[in-house]
């Protein structure tokens, strides 16, 4: 900053429904990053945005205001870089199917991923269930490994947009959560400042999602491909259905068993589904054919090459391969205990925050920062919504260990399994998406 | 507070446009004050405020809860006992001659009075100017002398609705100063908490006061009487023009001059008809007909009892009476300079600001709080707006102390007095009132 700024004259504009223009948002952003502007200013200036809104020109300087605050991801020396992000999922292994598949398709995956907290378990929590594996790499390994494979990845380790951790404590404790602009924002600052030119977004929506319907789901998936788009990246998003975990298996080493039979194309229906949907939005932002970029997608999962390309990636990251190879060597906890119907019907609904609280009381996730935690333990669904069920049968499996957790497991599980006597209507997985 | 609350949950109800509770309003606001609900989260409520608004019993019961932050006087032993408020002024002496006359009237004034702090005198300043005189009385001394003599003054040294001043700084450096519910709720707090049965407001309206329009001025007037009369007062407030200031004297002894020759019915027009309706304003608000009112009124300022009322109470707080037979007595500065007219027309405008300035830079102010001032610099307002001038003749005198500040003093006065050719409308004083 050149000259000084008035902070209360800028809170002013936005409290009077005026636009700022880039300088402003520096002056408000990096000025509360660098400690300069008081925490009590920003949270007003918060709270006049949330009643205030903000135009997508706004909206897109405010994500590249925050993704400048810290450390940005110099990713320019790859080709064809794609990124992934969910907004939260319960039982989502999603990444550890799609990051291969889209290397095997000719795509360069660099990726930083989060450790999981609460009932959300982390990509990185996952892979650590291969004996040997590590998220940890110098930049330079890294690079060399993204180039040479197509897929390399790390744990957060570089303080990217230090702006939104900051915006978002805040916002967490004066009511200015849920926001769409600071929503959107906060998401794509991490996006923009982890380097790759191609992000597919995969927006959740349902009762378990931040977004409860689909037209705010869509709202949030617009707000995001703008920012996108204004910073010169790719950007697509599809929204998805979860009302219900994804696959059958919650748990890390289970999801790693799930992910493995996925890509020996042996995985369910909407696990599989989804895999191929968010590759497909990958290839098209690269001006692949849709119909086309299907068959080669669904074909990584056939002809081994997806497979291939993960058991490279955890050979060349330390980890075991021959549990890509062997999956049941993974340490599963021998503790067991079933969930029964207890009368006829079809199962109504699973409810996905009931699963994840499960697994985390089971011990296989943690409620705070750098908690170890059990990777043999977990949830498998039998019966998914729709299916047919007989009183008595089994409607959910449980992994415990000397039955830690497992009575509140078992509390979670049977209040969040419903049996009915219609069959429900099944929503279809992907409600949408945008480009 | 018997269980927790959630302030988050709290500013999300003002944020959603909720009214809020008496309790609620508690917790945030004597939660603030003890220091344990922290700033980041009052200033994102204060902004929810400002821009969602209070409903008016909303903004009674705040006011309510400010009041009752700190300590409260307890003015119960006393009969019909009267404070007015003016919401800002310049050369604003009309409290040195309408307590007098309150007391002279048969009311019981017992009143807390303001240091000066920048352009606006205190009270207590211009009567520190009469030598000997003190605003310290202990409580027992303070409720003898306005029982006796229907007046006594003194200094702010109790800490009444500490929340005020904490909200108003939070205020100043989040931009949410312009916004009635609070404006209203911090004038009334304090004068809920001073403890006087009457209240009589003198809102400012024009350039040089906060509010500019008298539709403004009308709703801030209306939002707290509303406020008093929720809370068991009777309050009245009259609108009054404060481009201009009031009488021809600005300055701390010239101020009690003016006062003196008001008291003896040979006070300048618009200072002598604002005491007087203000008067009537107390009167009427204890049931007696106006008409009547304004006659006592008025008597008050020939007959000399409410000069003999200031006199009294200026010897029952040590001064010197002496000096209120005499205010030729009083200290003024010798040195002497004059703004004459370089062209020949009518008086414009004076503005109000610039005279506070010139006063405050000639060294009859104080810029920091605790410093000393001179009291007996000033500025007289030789012509008033609408008077007919000739080029040379002098529009205003200055009285300053070997030359402290004259250049900056002269600069400001003739920038703030216009000579124009056609004779101006000069407003009425009173542009309205509410009860």
């Amino acid at each position: 900053m050149t000259h000084r700024v008035h902070i209360p004259d800028l809170i002013a504009r936005k409290r009077d429904g005026l636009e700022h223009s880039r300088a402003e948002l520096e002056a408000l952003v990096l000025g509360y990053t660098r400690g300069e502007v008081p925490d009590y200013q920003i949270s007003a200036w918060l709270m006049a945005i949330y009643l205030r809104g903000m135009t997508p020109r706004e909206v897109a300087d405010l994500t590249l205001v925050m993704a400048g605050s810290g450390e940005q991801f110099d990713l320019s020396s790859l080709e064809h870089t794609v990124d992934k992000h969910s907004t939260g999922g319960v039982g989502d292994k999603t990444s550890l199917i799609l990051t291969p598949m889209l290397a095997a398709l000719g795509l360069t995956v660099a990726k930083m991923s989060g450790r999981g907290l609460a009932h959300t378990g982390g990509t990185i929590d996952k892979l650590e269930s291969i004996p040997g594996w590590s998220g940890e790499l110098s930049d330079a390994a890294f690079l060399k490994q993204a180039r040479e494979i197509g897929l390399a990845l790390v744990g957060q380790s570089k303080d990217l947009a230090p702006a939104d951790g900051l915006l978002y404590a805040l916002r967490d404790v004066t009511a200015t959560v849920a926001c769409l602009p600071l929503i959107a924002s906060s998401i794509m600052s991490k996006k923009l400042a982890s380097g790759a030119q191609t992000i597919v977004l995969d927006v959740k929506v349902g009762a378990g999602a931040f977004m409860k319907t689909v037209d705010d789901g869509l709202d949030l998936a617009r707000a995001m491909v703008d920012i996108g788009t204004h910073a010169g990246r790719r950007v697509r998003a599809v929204l998805t259905d979860m009302d219900a975990p994804l696959g059958h298996l919650a748990g890390n080493s289970l999801e790693v068993q799930e992910a493995v039979a996925t890509l020996r194309g042996q995985g369910p229906e909407d696990l599989t589904g989804l895999c191929v949907a968010l590759a497909v939005e990958a290839l098209s932002a690269h001006g692949e054919d849709p119909v086309q970029a299907e068959a080669r997608a669904r074909r990584t999962l056939t002809d081994g090459s997806a497979l291939a390309k993960l058991r490279a990636f955890v050979a060349a990251q330390g980890g075991d391969p021959s549990y890509i190879d062997e999956p049941d060597k993974l340490d599963v906890a021998p503790g067991r205990a079933e969930v029964l119907a207890e009368s006829g019907g079809f199962v109504q609904g699973v409810d996905a925050l009931a699963v994840g609280q499960a697994v985390l009381v089971l011990g296989g996730g943690r409620a705070r920062k750098n908690e170890p935690i059990d990777h043999g333990v977990g949830v498998e669904l039998v019966k998914k919504p729709g299916e047919a069920v007989r009183a008595g049968e089994v409607l959910a499996r449980l992994y415990h260990r000397d039955g830690r957790g497992l009575d509140t497991a078992l509390t979670l599980l049977r209040s969040g399994l419903q049996v009915g006597a219609g069959r429900p209507e099944v929503p279809a997985l992907i409600l949408g998406r945008v480009q």
